[in-house]
C-alpha cells in the first residue's frame, strides 16, 4: 500500500504518541490502520482496545499459515525453552539441519529440482540481491530485465529492478543496469507481448546491453495483482533459454503456496534458474530468506555474500514445522484452490453488479481492481471501520487486494468478503 | 572471517551431509568450525556430539549479552505464549510502543539525542542502505565517502561502501558513487590523515564529486579491530560539519555496548547525523535493525522505504528487555570498560612475548594481529580444537579477533585467552 | 560500414607498407577500399595508380557539394592566402561573423527557428554529447531515450545512445542512462510503435527513469536507411512536447540538405528542441559542428562546454559559401528531390527483379536491402572493382547504402545505379 | 581561462550584435577579449579595426608555430589548389601516407617508440576517449585514476576525469568510474606524494576499484600551470608497471614541443603506454589528434572506433611540414628551453618584486600565480588593453599563462613580459 492512499485517513488515531514523536515519518501501515495491535491468533489481530480484525492482509503475505499458528508454536517454545541455539549466522546446527532435509524431502526432491539453497540474509531484499549478484557473475553481464509494476525491495539492487516511481525516488541516485519490458497482459492484450523484448534481443543493433538475467513475479501483488498466464510465463522461460539469459522467479509472495503450490509458477511447468523465497517460508512471521538457483550456478567463492542474520534458527524450527504440517502432500494446495475459488466467485459476484469494477488474481492472492482509482482506498477504510484489514496496491492505489491467511476458514473468507461488498457499495454510495 | 583462512581447515568434518549436498558453496563459517551446534546458554555452546565452546565470537557481535539471556528469554517466551502479534510490518503493536519508548527514555533521552527512529528492515544492510538514501535525499548529492577496510554489507548500496575486494566483486557490476579515504592510523602515524579529504574537498578542480555523507565505524571490526582515536573522530565530524557532509555512524557491530557505552561514538563526544543499529540491539540474536537520524533530516515520505520484517516482535521484546537490563544506568558500561581492560592486559602479555604480535581493539573488542598473516587462521584452529571459537578479520586475515559477550565472567575471560596463549605457542612452535 | 563486411577483401593491396607498420588495427575503409588515394574533384577520386571511382559514398555524408567545390574552394584559397585568422577558439572572427549571420539570414529565420547555435567542437560526437549534457542540465534528469539502430557518436555520451553492441562494447564500461525504444517501422507496422513507450511513461509504476530527452535520426544512414515517416515524427514530436522531455535530432548525416530540405525534419514540420549538425555544414569536408536549441534553453554557462577547435575559420569560409551558393532558394532542394527520384527509380528496377532485393531510403540517401545480408559486401566489393564507392550499412551490413554529391550530375547518376546493377547481378550470378 | 574572470569585462564590446543574438551563451574568450579577429600572422593578430595584439595565447597551445607559419601554408595552398583528397576518412592518401612514415621517421623511430597511431577523431577530447576505452578493453577493468586540478576535455569519458567542478557540473549525470589522486606537490611538498595510492592500492580491503590506467599531464596547463618533476613522473610510471596498471599521459596540450623536446615526458625518460597528441600536432591549428600506444596493446577491432573527420588532408599536410620544418634535429627543442629561460627570468623578475606573486612553469609554459586570485584576471585585462593576449588558469584562476607561440623571437618574448609587468603594477598600484 502507498501512501497517498493511507495518508488523508482516520483522525481519530488511537496510536500512543510516541510514533509521532519518535518514529520517522516513514512509517506508512499505521497511518491507514491507525490502532494498536495486541494479540493474533489464526485469521484475526486484536487491538488494545480489544477490538478484534479479520486479517485479510496477512503482514503482506508473510503469515500463510495464519497468526501464532499452533502446529508452529508448540515447536518454536519448546527449541526456545530448552536454550537450543538462536543465533549462529551460517555454523551448523541442529534446527537448520532439519531445515535443510525437510525442504530438500518435501520441496525440492518431489519437484525434481536439483538446486541449491542459500541463506543471504533473512529479508526478501536480501534474497533478490543474492539472486541479482549471482546472475552477474556466472554470465559476466550487468544488466537485468524486469518488468512493468515489480516489485523486488528497497535496497539499491532489489530497487533497480523495481518499479515504482515513488520509492526508487528514494534512492537518491539514478537506477541504472535495468530496463523495463511489459508484463504480461500490460496492452489488454492487443500486442503480443515479447514481441518487442526478442526483436530488440536479436538485433546487434539495438542498443539494449544483453542481459544477465529477467527477474519476474508469476502474480505481481504489489504492483495490482497482475496474473501473468502459464503460457506467458513458459514462452518467456523459453525465450531465456534460448539466449542464454537466466531466469530468476521472485516468488517472495506468491511462493509458499499463496497461489496454490509450493511454488506459484509449478503451474507453468516452469524451472527458473534462480528462485527467491521470503515471507512465509518461516511461516511464523519471523525473518527468514531463500535464494535457490541450479546446481550448476553454485559459483559463490564462500563468503563472497554473507550476512548476520542468515541463521535464524527460530525461523528455522517453525519452517521445518510449517513444511511438515502443510506439504506433505497436495492436500493443502487443494484446498487453497478451492480457497481461492471461492473468493473469487465472491468477487466475481461484486464485480459484476459494476462496469467499474473488475476482478483479479490467482489463488488466494485476489482482489478488485475500481476504474475510479481513488475509491479502492475508500473502501479500504470501509472494511477497516467495519473490522476487516485490507490494503491497496497497483500504481495508482486502485487495486484492493485479498490476502488472507490460507487458513482461513470459509466461513470467514466469506465474512471478510461480504464485509468488502458492504464497504463497496457504501463507498459508492 | 574471510574464507581462504578457513577453508583449508578440518578434514574430520562432522557436518551432515545435506550442507555439502544442498547449501551453496557460499558458506563460510561451518568450514572453518564444521560442527554442528545444538544448545547455547551465556558464553556458551554445545554440539550435538555434547562437545561445549566457548564462544569469543558472539554472533559476529550479535549476541553481546550471551546466548538465551534469561533476562530475555522469560518476556520472549512469555509474549509467544500469550499470542501476541509476532510479525506487524510497521503497524503499531503494544511491543513496538514499548520499545520506543523504552530506547527514548533510556538511550536517547539521557544522551540529549534528539533523533527519530526508522525501522528499515532487520538487518544491518537494511539500515546502511536507509541511511544513505537518506543522507542522498537530503543532500541531493550522490557521492558518498568511506574508509579503507570498511565493511558495511553485502547489498548493493552497502557493498558500495565496502572496502574488501573479494566481496566488492561479488556484485557483478562496477560499485561507484563511493571514493575511500584513509582511515585513522592508516599510515601509521606518519601523515596527517584527513590532510588529503579536506585539500581535495577544498579544491573546486579537484575532482571529486562533493559527498552527501561521510560513513565510518569507530572500530572496524571486520577490517581488523582498527580503533579510531576520539580526536579523530572529533575532527571528522568536525570537518562534516564544515562541510555539509552528513556524518553516518555504523555501530552495527560496534554499538549495544561493545566498545563500553551504548554508542561507540559517545566516548568521543560526537553526534553523528546518521547511526545504525543492528546485531545486538535485539539482544537475543534475533533479527532487528535501526536507523536513527538527526529530527530535520526527517525527510522521508510514507511508504518511501519499506520492508516485510521490519516489526519483528519477538526481537521488540527482548530488545525492551535488553535496555530495561543493561542500560538504567552506566554499571554494565563501566563492567565492559573493566572487562575489556582484562581482555587488553592478557593480550599485551602475549603480546609481550613475540615482537611479531601486537594487541589491538577497544572495550570488549580485542584481539592480535600477526606479523605473519597465515599465523592467524592457525591460531584460531587450535584455539578451536581446545574448545574456544574465535574468528580472524582484516584485510589478509592477520587479526585473531575477540568479541566474547559482554556478560562474560571474568574467570571465562581469562580461560579463553588463556586457551588462547596456548594456541599461539603450539602454532608457532 | 563495419568491418565485418569489408575485412574478407582484396589480397592485392596497393597500400604503402606504413599502414600496417604503424597504423592501429583500428583502420577500417582502407580495408575495403585498399587504394592510396590522391586526387578529388566533384564526384570522383583519383588513386596514385591514376585510376577514378565515382564517390557514391561523399565522405559518410560530409561532401555533400562533392570534393573541392570551386564555389567553396575559391573563398578558402583567398581567406588562407590573405593570412586571414585559422585558430581563433571561440573569439568572435570576421569568418565566423560571416558565418552566424548567413546561417542566421539563411537557414533560421526562414524556418521560423528562433535558435542559439553553439560550436560544441567540430564533430558530429562534439555536437550530439552537447546536446545531451544541455537536456540534462536543462532537465535535472539524467536518462535518455534512443531508438534501434541509432548511430550518434563514439565518445562514451554519444556511444551510449548508439545501438551497435560491437561499438558499444568497446566503451568497456557498461553504457547505462539510456533505453532504447523502437525505431518507426521495426515491427514492419504491424504493431504501433508509440504504444509502449507512452504506455510506461504513463506509468508511474513502469520503473523507466523519466527521460531528459529523446534523440532520433529521421533517416537512420548507419543504422540501415530506415526512414521515419513523417506522420511517425510528428507523434514523436508531439508526445515529447505533452510528457515535456526534449526532442534532439541528430542532423548529422541527414541534414544539409541530403533528404532534400537544409533539415531532414522539415518535410515533417516538426521544430526539435535541440538540433545536432555536423559533416556537410562545412561543405568541403573540414572539421565543423553545430548544436542548435531554442533560445529559452540556452542555459549554459559561460565556458561550461569548451573544446580547441571550435573555431576553425577555414570551415566558417567554406560553410558560409556553401549556404550562400546553395540555400538562398528552394532550388537546390528541388534538384535534391529529382535525383533522389531518380536513384530511387532505377534502384526499384534493380529491385523489382529480385525478391530478396528491397529498395529504401530518402531524397539523396537511398540504397538496396539485400534479404541475404553477406551479399550487400560483395556487391560493394565489385562495385569497387568496377570503380564506384558505395558503402554497406544496417545491423547485419545488409544494406549497400548510396550517398553520392548531391552536386553529382544525373549521367553519373545513372553510371553509378548501373554500375551497381552490374556488381548485383554479377554477385548473384 | 574560466569565465569567472573573464566575465565581467569590457563595457564597450566591439562584437557585432550576430554573437549576442545568436551564438549560445556558452561563449566564453569573445567575452574577456570582445574585439572581432581578421588577420592573423606569426606571433600577432589583427582585429578588423586594425588593433594588433601580441598572441602569448597560442589557441591554447595550438599553434606552437605561430600563425600561418609561411612553411606550412605553402604546402597548405599547394595541397589544397591541386585539388588533392581533403577529406577521407579513414582511407590511405598520399598526405596521410607522408604524415605517417615522417611521424614514424622523424618523431617514433628516433626515440626507440614501437608505438602504434590512431587517428581517434580530429580533437583532444576524441583522442582521450579513445585511449580510456583502449585502456578499459585491454585490462578489463573501468576505474581510471585522474589527478587533482587535471584537464581532458568536454565529452563524458574526458569529462570524468577531469578536475574543474563547474565543467563537471555541465554533465548532468553523476561522472563515475574515476577517482582523483594528488598530483606532484599537491602538498607543498609536505607529504610523499604515492603514499596513498600505493597504499590503498595494496590493500586488498582498501575499497578502491582496481584502475584500469592513469591519466596524467605532466604539466597541467588550464589546471594552473603545476609541473610535476621528473623523479614524480618516474616514481608514477613505475608504480604503474608493478600493478599492471596503464600509464596515459595526455600530451595534447604539453606535447609537440611545448616544454622542448616533442613529448613532454621525454626529459623524465619515461615510456607512457598510451599517449595523446591534438592542438599543435597539425602545426597550423587545423582540426587533428592521435592517439598513441605500445604496439602490444593495439587490441582494436576494426572499425571499434571511428569517426567522420579521422581523414583530415590539409591537417596532414601541415604536420608533416611542420615536423620537417621543427623535428630534423634538436634545435628548435633546444631554442624552446633557451626561449623558456628567457621568460622565466623575466617572470622571476616580476615575482621577486612582490611575496604574493610567484612564477611558475616550465619550458615556454610559463606563467605568474597571485596569491590575491582575483587579481590575475585583472592583469590580464590590463595587458589586453594594452595589446597583449594572455589568459589565466587554476581552480581559481589565480594564474596568469604564458603560451606563446614557440617562433615568438626573443625580443617580442620580452616585449610581452615588459607589458605583463606593466599590467601587473598598474593592477596592484
Amino acid at each position: 500500500m502507498t501512501t497517498q492512499a493511507m495518508v488523508p485517513s482516520f483522525n481519530d488515531s488511537q496510536l500512543p504518541d510516541v510514533y509521532d514523536a519518535v518514529e520517522s515519518e516513514v512509517r506508512s501501515y499505521c497511518r491507514g490502520w491507525p490502532v494498536e495491535m495486541a494479540g493474533a491468533s489464526a485469521s484475526w489481530l486484536t487491538d488494545t482496545s480489544g477490538r478484534r480484525y479479520l486479517d485479510f492482509f496477512a503482514g503482506a503475505g508473510a503469515l500463510n499459515y495464519g497468526h501464532n499458528n499452533p502446529l508452529l508454536k508448540r515447536p518454536l517454545l519448546d527449541y526456545l525453552s530448552r536454550d537450543m541455539i538462536v543465533h549462529s549466522l551460517d555454523l551448523a546446527t541442529e534446527a537448520k539441519t532439519a531445515f535443510l532435509e525437510t525442504f530438500q524431502r518435501l520441496i525440492l526432491a518431489p519437484r525434481g529440482m536439483d538446486y541449491k539453497v542459500q541463506f543471504p540474509g533473512p529479508t526478501g531484499t536480501n534474497a533478490v540481491e543474492a539472486a541479482l549478484k549471482l546472475a552477474r557473475k556466472v554470465t559476466g553481464r550487468e544488466s537485468i530485465i524486469n518488468f512493468t509494476n515489480a516489485f523486488h525491495g528497497m535496497t539499491l539492487g532489489s530497487l533497480s529492478v523495481t518499479g515504482n516511481s515513488m520509492k526508487r525516488a528514494g534512492a537518491g541516485i539514478p537506477l541504472v543496469h535495468a530496463t523495463p519490458m511489459p508484463y504480461d497482459n500490460y496492452f489488454d492484450g492487443v500486442t503480443e507481448d515479447f514481441h518487442w523484448f526478442e526483436r530488440v534481443l536479436d538485433d546487434s543493433g539495438g542498443g539494449l546491453n544483453r542481459p544477465a538475467a529477467v527477474i519476474v513475479e508469476t502474480v505481481q501483488g504489489e504492483g495490482g495483482l497482475n496474473v501473468a498466464r502459464a503460457e506467458w510465463l513458459r514462452a518467456l522461460a523459453e525465450l531465456c533459454n534460448r539466449r542464454e539469459i537466466l531466469l530468476i522467479v521472485d516468488d517472495v509472495q506468491m511462493g509458499c503456496g499463496r497461489t496454490g503450490r509450493f511454488f506459484s509458477f509449478e503451474e507453468a511447468g516452469i524451472k527458473p534458474d534462480i528462485v527467491t523465497l521470503s515471507k512465509s517460508i518461516s511461516g511464523y512471521g519471523l525473518p527468514l530468506a531463500l535464494t535457490l538457483f541450479r546446481r550448476d550456478l553454485d559459483v559463490w567463492a564462500p563468503g563472497e555474500h554473507n550476512g548476520t542474520f542468515r541463521g535464524n534458527n527460530p525461523a528455522f524450527v517453525t519452517a521445518t514445522a510449517a513444511l511438515e504440517a502443510y506439504w506433505q502432500d497436495t492436500t493443502f494446495a487443494d484446498q487453497t484452490l478451492a480457497k481461492g475459488g471461492l473468493m473469487r466467485d465472491r468477487l466475481d459476484a461484486i464485480a459484476t453488479s459494476n462496469p467499474k469494477i473488475s476482478a483479479r488474481g490467482r489463488g488466494m492472492a485476489q482482489g478488485l481492481k475500481f476504474e475510479d482509482a481513488p475509491t479502492a482506498a475508500k473502501v479500504c477504510r470501509a472494511a477497516f471501520e467495519r473490522g476487516v484489514l485490507m490494503e491497496t496496491s497497483g500504481p495508482a492505489d486502485e487495486v484492493v487486494k485479498l490476502l488472507p491467511p490460507l487458513t482461513t476458514p470459509d466461513a470467514e473468507i466469506v465474512l471478510g468478503i461480504d464485509i468488502l461488498a458492504e464497504s463497496v457499495a457504501s463507498t459508492l454510495s
